[in-house]
């Protein structure tokens, strides 16, 4: 694809006008990080902090910041690019332009296992080994890889697609355009046991889970159902592997959750918080709209919207910095405090 | 279900004289929880923290505490209820009146794979595209969902559930009432290998692991088995999802890992530990009966019966919330220090 | 087998002159723990602090460590030994003597779902209800347990096994002699969302992921592909259960990462490198040769080669020691700084 095509291409994405420079307009084969960009490639720059990338690429074309200083570099190389004010959003809808995900083609393997009571929408692709249950609902495009497993009237929405592996609870229901990936568990049992004088008691898990539209679940995460009520996950929420999502959480819209995060149960999250990877949020905490909690923070107590936090418990970032800095001169702080005693103490005989 | 019924059918968990207001014995359709309970629900309140719930709540009938202020607001607003001194475990047990999970009907799919050397009990219901190995023995009333994978001479007690995607191993022994949710694996080779002048040596894992009655293990789990003996789960002990289990491990009776807990190999826990989520064990480590950790607890040595413990390295939670809280009043401890060295600096001129 | 043989099958891993004492060259029937050691059992002893073992094991042979005074209280006891440098490294080589690890049979199953574009090696074994996409090329002697899915041209090397319910996605190689455990998925997509005004715009991962000669991954962990280029784990890498590897992340050889470690993406660990249980990396940080993090270290910056690392974040173990055990005397440290502050007030007076 030429040049001058991917930029057309991906016109709807830039202002009206352009800031490009088509160069010898090259033919561009594929994409590639720029350290590992060859004749063809297609990469991008952030900013000027990669500005050195730009001196040793082999590739052919960039996607580079509205910054003169990077394009004039890059043109003195002979390498055609394109500006943006977010080349890394730019380069991602540059990617979908050489590649598509695979998918299953349409159609139903026959050693699908599928309960007569189920009712199946069109244009479906079901894979290999696909057990689906009784009363299970599956919307038109839907893509349903090989070994997974429907329990009874589960839902699924239009155009989801569920990688290989995973399971899908009863009564659970999965929005639209949703991908649940590899060996991920969705509706499962919350673990509710209740104390009492003979041990633990089960107290069954009547209620369901709900993923709204967009939704992305990573691979072997688990998302229980509550004992009653339901547990649910906003909109164009992405949640990344190996996290716990604990029974009748309510997840709001466009929240990100990293790897190996764990919610308890009855945890709210507003819309938009970001969770980096191996948080942990406590039992019925409320996380307000927009917080971010950095790596492993542990959140004990509800967080006010907009809040960046870090540590265990959660406190401001900001603080955190401060004090996780001073505990690390801690031997410091306390020979001085011994030296003050000992000159207190020979001051005061 | 008359509400009558219900208090009849809860007998058995109350007094010979239960504190019960049966009003006008109201038809009960459901449970829900107080704030999302409509018309013909059962819900609960666990203590006086939730008094204002009752006010607002659309439910029918609740179960309370044995506080006579919550009774009496429950009766001025016409709601049917019912005491008990542990309104939770009541109300578990009225889940039960209402809801049993979905188990599959008796029989064997036709898919499953079934090796001639495997013993099969009576009335099994084995799902779609199971795979039973060799020697595998399995008792009465066993539930096995679709995709499940047995390996050769793993043994399964009487009414034990498999959920699907789920593997069990060679010569793993399951016990009765056992419950394995998805994607869990049990029964699989411990981390083994020793360091050597040309890189790790596998230190086959000869092992295998027991799982006594009433083991619950939650979905993504896993349970290793050890070079040589056994790992085992005492009675009843549960176990939630993407927990790990190194090689050889004790566990005791009644204990409960939340999720995402793990356990390095050779592990001790005595009976009725609580693990919240998060938290890890060193090798070795032996933890003793009615332990209580704290959620990313870190337990690096052995660990007194009875103690209630957090932070990393474990210490008495008491303390390590006094330091905690003093850690993070560190900038202003540094700024004190500071100032008495200014101040003693300048006396001492 | 006497356990002269044995000691001779051994003889490769030890010195010419073998220091050894055959008493009455006993019949060795197993292997087992020295604590759980019954007649005919060979155990071993990894140093002076196990001495008490000797005194009271019931096992009949044992390998011990080059210390002549536990070489005599075996002797005493009548008890059969060999001496090593590494008895714990000796110890998994007399294992590997009585045991093999279960394989499934050379064979593909009936039921098994291979696309006819599939290119396989000799002398495979293949398991029920494994499905193998298009493209996919196999290797001789490689062995796929049940419900195993191979999607579209992913390569599988000479002699590798993969366990039941594990996911290989497309375009991911696997070296030879690797073993990845049950449920765990390799080659997934990475979690690579860009932040837009419209929200969550998906990057397309495009990449592949490679795993070298000799890898092992353990039960549901995953190895994620980037967007562009490739995820990399080295030779003779181990992996562990429930561990998440981010998109693009570079591992080096002879590596061994415990389990529940989280490496978000773009991570580089040179060779040897030791990571334990739940240890968290950062996006692009790099981690020198042989470092070793401690349990539940979070590492935010790079860290050069050979260091032994500990806390979050991570800073040298040493420093972590001191700091932390002064942490916990943050309540006395305080009063100390309050007494001295009253002290010089009512000095100042």
């Amino acid at each position: 694809m030429k040049f001058s095509e991917i930029v057309q291409k991906l016109a709807i994405h830039l202002p009206d006008s352009p800031v490009v420079s088509m160069g010898e307009d090259p033919e561009i084969t594929g994409v590639a990080a720029v350290e590992e960009a060859t004749v063809g490639s297609l990469s991008y720059i952030e900013g000027r902090k990669f500005a050195d990338r730009i001196a040793v690429t082999a590739g052919t074309a960039l996607i580079l910041p509205m910054n003169p200083q990077l394009q004039q570099q890059a043109s003195d190389r002979g390498i055609a690019w394109v500006a943006t004010e977010e080349p890394r959003l730019l380069f991602a809808h540059a990617i979908a332009l050489f590649y598509q995900p695979f998918r299953l083609p349409a159609g139903i393997h026959p050693s699908a296992s599928i309960h007569p009571d189920a009712t199946l929408g069109e244009n479906l692709a079901i894979g290999a080994f696909v057990s689906i249950a009784n009363g299970v609902k599956i919307a038109n495009n839907v893509c349903i890889h090989a070994n997974v497993t429907l329990y009874p009237h589960a839902e699924i929405g239009e155009g989801t697609v569920l990688h290989a592996n995973c399971t899908i609870h009863e009564r659970t229901r999965i929005g639209k355009r949703c991908t649940i990936h590899c060996g991920a568990v969705i509706g499962s049992e919350g673990f509710g046991f209740v104390p009492s004088r003979s041990g633990w008691v089960k107290m069954e898990q009547s209620g369901y889970t709900v993923l709204e539209d967009g939704v992305e679940v990573g691979c072997n995460s688990n998302i229980d159902r509550p004992a009653v009520g339901e547990t649910r996950i906003g909109e164009n929420t992405k949640i990344d592997n190996l996290v716990q999502i604990g029974h009748g959480c309510k997840i709001g819209k466009n929240c990100a959750l990293a790897a190996q995060v764990g919610l308890a149960g009855g945890v709210q999250l507003g819309n938009n918080v970001i969770l980096a990877g191996q948080v942990g949020v406590n039992n019925q905490v409320k996380v307000g709209d927009g917080v971010i909690a950095t790596a492993k923070t542990g959140i004990h107590t509800d967080i006010a919207a907009g809040a960046v936090i870090s540590g265990f418990p959660a406190i401001p970032n900001r603080l955190w910095l401060k004090t996780v800095a001073l505990s690390y001169r801690l031997p410091e702080i306390y020979q001085s405090l011994k030296q003050l005693q000992r000159l207190l103490g020979s001051k005061s005989n």
